[in-house]
């Protein structure tokens, strides 16, 4: 296999200066994040009602992820002794790579967690300065909140990647699986979790209040409103927070594992220089963001993020330049078999010059894909108005031309990412190891955008709790209220359009770990068996079988997420209604409902709907793979790749299209609140909200545990099917065992979903 | 690569006599069609309201397959001359694929054609039997239209089949290329169009009738409701028959192309003694189907098939042991390569316990493939009661919950699927072409229930019609219209659960053919470029862009469709509130609503709208194949499998779910008729019509009609890519200029919506 050849490399002299600069860089970020968390905190609390609101979702927030953290807790133990039991090539291997599993779950947990407390304290301190100061100190907090998040994400990502370098050198890809691997696992349960609390929440409320009460939204006569915004915490922020370090944490991975075999020793350290332009041109974009009196907010954001994306480019060339030579036989530590197959295939190739454009071609995604989702889900183009105009003749042609909306986009996205793809594919002009890694750059491109997608990201649950607060506060009224109506509308624009970019950072991301999957399962066939073996892989069969079960995987998994869902926001439902027939005095204000009781029902039941879903993740490429073989694993992480991309896209954006319907009605189109036009597009912005809040954004986390998973059982998968240590009993008894647990946790979700109706 | 090897067979002797046989059977079933035919048209015609609304119905749909044809008839002569143009072994494969091109198309095209003009003369004799006769009779007649229909799709695909292997011997695999690309090309338009025509007229028919002016359903009041009977014939039974006549001769096609590879001279005669047996279980079938007083309909037509398949399952494993040899080494006609490559990888393998082994798979999927979408999509179990439970809580919590069944449902479908596939595939134990084959036999074994599906499907829009006509006469009251009220019932679920075995077909006559495509790329590579091409192809990002391109074709192809009904229905909806505007009296029954301009308007759109589609999966697999290459065209086909199997069978089953609900609702639970439980449902089934009707459906079609593109273009594809022919040059250019086309009719559709907006 050309360019597969195992590397030695060593990270020494200047390069170990260079990649303790990127670690400096990373504490740099997370001070600077310190500095805008202080920012925040230093702003004015608003009135005593506003806390006391303020206080109940902070506590409920905080609730809701302890008592996670110790569900998930048991989780990582499991996975962090079967870490430990899988073969490895050495015993330092296998130690730091469970310990570093935990440390890259615990880094998962603490982005998400130090985001969402302190988006849960910026709230109220929006809805404040909208009150008294205006709109551009009250923008101000919010994308300070944002960029606190964004800072911290980057530098614990960066802070990671660069320690288990400097500590472990050549052996750092192995140990980074388990970094990538605990990082990943968390975020899928915050992402599920989260998302299952939050539009239970939210649903459930709407299905009582604005349906049967004809109550508006975020009304304190609503039992769920508490738990709706604990939701929008848990699940907007902390959850995406964590998805996001995760995208970034798995890309570095993934490319650092890719670049030894194709750059030596310095493609163990390019893969971090190019993040660290990131963190450098983020802090530089939150100084863009400078809200000026008049402009759009939307304007303000996104001329940062293009801004910063430019820098970040014509930086980003302009240290391949100077760091990579033009040409291969200028690196070292590669071995000379490894040089040979490289010389072959790209005799003139350039590697500063492939690094680039593969950078560039991520960061051009990147804007690309903002571009697409915002033209598919903006209430200003076409996309949205056609899906608001069906409103005219019913609900169903809403949920029909919002679903066409979602399928058509989900196309073109697809289409992008897989030029994105192909065109980095094609930079290795035939060698597949500097193919593979160029992929990982182009994801290496995409992350210097992660700190400001962060920050976008966070601003919109910031400023939807804002205008929560104020308004069930009942203490804003006038020019706040509608600064803070503005901020809402940007925060969901922006919250829309930073889903398309988490979903081609975790494209590429789950491309390249394919990519790496491949290589373990072809340094372990060795050069012998490979010629033969895959011979049998192209048409085989069960590779298109493991392309339908990675597909199959997908749907099952977002229609457990959407019923879980339903579920939960059923019991929401019984709740709410109950508190209204037995606690008298609510309609008219007299009486308090007990939002905790909800807040407790919904934690409770996230907890543990996310099981199922999380169980199918770890699980199915085991089962896969031992039963079926490694060529079928491939098959299904393939199709999983592919139809998650398109369905996570088509979720996503159907969802955003459908919420922005219902906000172009309910600024005055088609009859306006209260028609039945309005009432259609709130039918279509339920069924959305699962769509994309819950099962779309958890794909991302989904393709890439499943990578990863793949990625740890490799070689174990190889050794047992073929050559001496073949065992066929044991790898059917162990992919036996992986079906029986997946069909466990499914059946006793149903037997949940029979006791809750009963 | 093991036993793929070219090989040159004979049919003569006591083969040649077997297929004889073959083509007297089909003959056989031709004229047992006749014979069904004139007992339907003996039976009386009822009253002359009744005669005057079918014969509205029947002109209707004349007309609109006439327009249809000559449209087609267009398509059809482009691909003629475009197949001549292609490459061929010799020039008589060359013209003779082109002939039976047109074969192929010309008996799908009469498949649907014969099926509906009698099925519109049926249904009024159905509706005058039920009035005057009683429900026996009545179901007689509906059970001998669906008999005829299913005896003649079974008769000419046999007829063609054998018919070309006695003239064209070892040729016949590749003029059946030919004979399978008419047959699927022809089938894809009707299902699309007919597909669209029957939802824009229910649809359009719902919004104005059942939605504005609040009457029911069938009431002549509404311009739209003869559109709508049209529709159910054009659709549900033109083109589902077309669709299934496809599928026997494209699985016929895939198994003789795999077979004379596999099993020599006897590989070519038996895939097509299978289906024969079929077809005599099949005429067994109908004479088992005969209704007794009392029973359910359901249960009578279950029984017959059920025993049906039971009978082709001993006979089918009778016939092989007596016709094929228990060992590999008394094949004559395999190449000794062959012989030795297939010796080498399964030293004991019985040609007919495999065969009997495979063949068995695929009578037994059908069953379980039934069972399992009668499970989801019927009135009496858990999935469509949950559904029906969530129309409490309003239409969001409905449309939700059809989705969750619909996804799980595609994705035990899925399980099941892939467990025949890699279940006939490790019957090969080693060897590849063996392996294919038994996947193509399993096919087969699909094959032999074809003859009763057709039957029980056909059986649907008959029903439906027959409950129509009565209604809109006004002349069946009583018992009469109850009987038609349970036959109608009787025909939804047989309707619903007969897609289920489409789409079964469809993915096995896919898998074997791309199979066979995979087997020609092999060929036109030669045994020394293939070891070192397919190393690369293995982990090729190419093929994950090639998978993530053909799951996008699924999605874009589902939109699309879901769109054009959703366009042609709102121009519907535009006419019949114009007549009810314009012509005075229609509500009181004094006006005539001019039926005849929704049908043109209706017919004028469909045909219109089933461009797009068309065009996108013919050009498709020429963009990608030319494009990027002949292993991103594997990795395409697979991705538009894999997807396309889940998409098709959700879509199916969400949209018979949501159908059922309604109909429990209907039957009184929840609330019953007229209440917000019957509403709610109501939104299900409209946005579950085009998914059900429409796009699901069409899905079969498009994963055949790809992978038959494939197959035709495979060894130019290859010869440009690699070897002394190489043009890059050349190819690229096939590769825009295929791009541009689908982009063109793509922008043609997007105008043409915002032209019937303004």
């Amino acid at each position: 296999m050309p360019g597969i050849v195992p590397a030695v490399v060593e990270v020494s002299g200047g390069n170990l200066v260079l990649v303790i600069v990127v670690g400096l860089i990373a504490l740099g970020a997370l001070v600077m994040a310190a500095m805008f968390r202080s920012e925040v905190l230093a702003a004015g609390e608003g009135t005593p009602n506003m806390k006391t609101i303020a206080q109940a979702v902070q506590e409920g927030a905080d609730a809701y992820l302890q008592r996670q953290f110790r569900t998930l807790a048991i989780f990582a133990a499991v996975a962090f002794f079967a870490l430990l039991a899988l073969p490895a090539d050495d015993a330092t291997v296998r130690i730091f790579r469970s310990v570093f599993f935990l440390v890259g779950a615990g880094f998962s947990a603490a982005v998400g967690y130090f985001g969402m407390s302190l988006a849960v304290r910026a709230n109220l301190r929006v809805a404040a300065a909208a009150n008294t100061e205006g709109r551009e100190p009250a923008m101000r907090i919010g994308l300070r909140t944002g960029a606190t998040v964004g800072m911290l994400t980057v530098g614990l990502g960066l802070l990671g990647a660069s320690l288990v370098v400097i500590l472990f050198q050549d052996k750092a890809p192995k140990v980074l699986e388990g970094f990538g691997f605990g990082a990943a696992l968390l975020a899928m349960f915050m992402r599920v979790g989260g998302g299952i609390f939050t539009k239970a929440a939210d649903v459930g409320a709407d299905l009582v209040g604005k349906v049967e009460q004809n109550i508006p939204e975020d009304d304190p006569r609503n039992a769920a409103t508490i738990a709706d915004n604990v939701g929008d915490n848990v699940g907007d922020c902390a959850g995406m927070a964590a998805d996001l370090f995760e995208s970034y944490a798995v890309t570095l991975v993934a490319a650092l594992i890719l670049g030894s075999q194709a750059f030596g020793d310095k493609g163990l350290v390019y893969p971090l220089l190019i993040p660290a332009i990131g963190a450098l041109t983020a802090v530089a974009g939150v100084y863009f963001t400078t809200p000026k009196a008049g402009e759009n907010g939307l304007v303000t954001i996104n001329r940062a993020f293009y801004l910063s994306a430019g820098i970040a480019a014509i930086a980003s060339v302009a240290l391949s330049f100077v760091y990579l030579p033009t040409s291969f036989n200028d690196f070292t530590g590669l071995s000379s078999s490894a040089l040979d197959a490289i010389s072959t295939s790209t005799p003139d190739g350039n590697p500063a010059l492939i690094a680039s454009i593969a950078v560039v071609i991520g960061i051009v995604l990147a804007a690309a894909i903002l571009a697409l989702t915002g033209y598919y889900t903006g209430t200003e183009y076409r996309p949205v108005k056609d899906v608001g105009q069906t409103s005219l003749t019913g609900p169903a042609t809403v949920i029909l031309s919002g679903l066409s909306v979602g399928l058509e986009s989900a196309v073109y996205t697809a289409i992008v990412l897989g030029g994105a793809v192909f065109g980095a594919f094609l930079l290795g002009t035939g060698s597949l190891s500097i193919s593979l890694f160029a992929v990982a750059l182009a994801g290496c491109g995409l992350l210097t955008t992660v700190g400001s997608i962060v920050a976008m990201d966070t601003f919109g649950p910031v400023s939807d709790n804002a205008q929560g607060v104020a308004e069930m506060s009942g203490d804003v009224s006038g020019e706040g209220a509608q600064i803070l109506t503005e901020l809402d509308a940007v925060g969901n624009t922006t919250k829309a359009i930073t889903k398309g970019i988490a979903i081609a950072t975790a494209v590429l991301a789950a491309t390249a770990l394919f990519g790496s999957y491949a290589t373990s399962v072809l340094e372990e066939l060795g050069p012998d068996d490979s010629g033969e073996l895959l011979h049998a892989f192209v048409f085989d069969p069960s590779v298109l079988v493991g392309i339908l079960l990675g597909s199959a995987v997908v749907f099952l998994f977002s229609g457990l997420a959407i019923n879980a869902v339903g579920r939960a926001a059923g019991a929401v439902v019984m709740e709410v209604r109950r508190q209204f027939r037995e606690i008298p005095g609510i309609m008219e204000g007299t009486g308090r409902p007990e939002y905790g009781k909800v807040v407790d029902i919904v934690t409770r039941d996230s907890l543990r709907e996310l099981i199922t879903p999380g169980v199918l993740a770890v699980f199915a490429p085991i089962a896969v793979g031992f039963g079926l073989g490694f060529t079928a694993l491939a098959g299904f992480l393939a199709g999983a790749i592919g139809t998650g991309t398109l369905m996570a896209v088509f979720l996503a954006n159907a969802g955003g299209a459908w919420d922005n319907a219902k906000k172009l009605v309910e600024d005055g189109l088609h009859g306006g609140k209260g028609s039945d036009a309005h009432a259609a597009t709130v039918i279509g912005d339920t069924v959305g909200d699962p769509f994309k809040d819950t099962a779309g954004p958890a794909i991302n986390p989904l393709i890439k545990v499943m990578n990863l998973v793949s990625l740890l059982i490799a070689s174990a998968v190889v050794s047992m099917s073929v050559g001496e240590d073949q065992n066929d009993a044991l790898r059917i008894v162990i992919s036996l065992v992986a079906v029986a647990i997946i069909a466990a946790v499914v059946v006793m979700s149903k037997r949940r979903a029979v006791a809750i109706e009963a």
